[in-house]
């Protein structure tokens, strides 16, 4: 079923299917920070990542929201719906952690009274610059009706995912979202993953997300290994 | 009437009255560029300045939008309503020019089809960091409400001067603004002059503003006494 590799990023490869409005994403263990400049190559990664997205893209789904996920076809591979994706990366914030406390008077883990979104241009070559609404309409990523619908969607799944990882003991001060075009309609594509989220742990703060790796916090599998237990527990069944 | 400097800037001081709700502000010669790692003393740039903050500011006013002027109390020295300012440089853009096209895909010279409306913060410290509507509110710099009418008002504040500017034979592609409130209404405060705007001649597109001095392009004191000339030509009488 799985067709030629289409693209293939920094962390996962896009496969195309017998049906051209179909995909394959599959999860692998690459992994990078820093704009690319860190890398390694960490076994079991990819597995974690792909079970923790179609988990919360399952969530996302019961709570009403659409996005590209259609199901798992293998243990780090999963079948989605092919989207013309949105250049832009959407960061919900609710704790200050990381870059924002670097560029901005934001003491690292203050409370936002407010989520805020961040909006980056996706483009390695400019380095994903930060965009305010103007730019991103200018530079045509999107149009105003397409943002508003996107800041929508996304203070939505900051609510939900904010909820479900309460109640596992977890703690979501920033994540990453990608949005894709299915004909019109705009659904939340890409990945939720530990390499997309910053995921503490209640009480210790202990980071089980990709700072791990970031700043050589330790075992970043067994990091990975801990939030899928808690997120996906049915897995380890 | 000139009482204690209150605040030295990189441009201008400050001095308290007798009224304290007036304030008197001095152009000085200083210029600097780069985050202040360039910088020299240009004699007679604040002359020019002033004239030509105290004439766009006549030219706001007549078109009924609110500033902080009073009047000229000597050749580079204006009289101003007391303003508690806020803290976010507001540029509108009409035409890619310098940093915008280092950062995003955007060609110089590249006329938008709408204004671009760019926020930065500004704090030297932090080395004005570009802002979103969110960071804006939750960093305390401004309200919702004050984000629009700052908006509004730039956008207005760009009509008329392109409009003024055009009539004169020079470009507007972008400028500075700064934003002050008198109790709780939003003025136009600060300058608006060489120093804070992109000005070009129409057809050669030479350069009348503090670009002169940043990229080396010749006689910065000639380029300011040449836009003086357009702007405000009844001081050359
Ligand atoms: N449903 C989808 N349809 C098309 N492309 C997708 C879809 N979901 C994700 N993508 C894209 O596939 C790529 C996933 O690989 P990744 O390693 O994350 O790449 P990158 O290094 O560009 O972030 C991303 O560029 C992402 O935008
Ligand atoms: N009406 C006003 N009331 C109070 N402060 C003002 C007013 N107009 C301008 N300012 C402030 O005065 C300072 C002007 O000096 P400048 O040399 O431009 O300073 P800076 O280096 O901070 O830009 C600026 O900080 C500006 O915000
Ligand atoms: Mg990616
Ligand atoms: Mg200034």
């Amino acid at each position: 079923m799985k067709g030629e590799a289409l693209y293939g990023g920094k962390a996962k490869t896009v496969y195309a299917t017998s049906d051209p409005k179909r995909y394959i994403v599959k999860f692998r263990d690459d992994i990078t920070a820093f704009d690319a400049v860190k890398k390694a190559n960490l076994k079991g990664k990819g597995y974690y990542n792909a079970q923790i997205s179609a988990k919360l893209f399952k969530v996302l789904a019961d709570n009403g929201i659409s996005t590209h996920f259609i199901k798992m076809v293998s243990e780090d591979e999963m079948l989605v719906h092919a989207c013309d994706m949105i250049k832009i990366e959407v960061i919900p914030r609710n704790i200050a952690a990381g870059s924002i406390t670097k560029k901005y008077p934001f003491k690292e883990g203050e409370k936002f009274e407010n989520p805020i979104i961040v909006m980056d241009y996706k483009n390695d070559a400019a380095h994903d610059p930060m965009l305010n609404d103007d730019i991103a309409i200018t530079l045509g990523l999107v149009t105003e009706k397409e943002l508003r619908k996107i800041r929508k969607i996304a203070l939505r799944v900051n609510e939900v995912l904010q909820e479900y990882f309460d109640e596992r003991g977890l703690v979501l001060p920033d994540f990453k979202l990608e949005f894709g075009k299915i004909d019109k309609k705009i659904v939340v594509a890409d990945e939720i993953s530990c390499d997309t989220m910053r995921l503490w742990k209640k009480g210790t703060g202990q980071s089980l997300d990709k700072d791990v790796f970031r700043f050589d916090k330790g075992d970043l599998l067994a990091a990975y290994e801990e939030a899928a237990r808690l997120i996906v527990p049915e897995i380890f069944k």
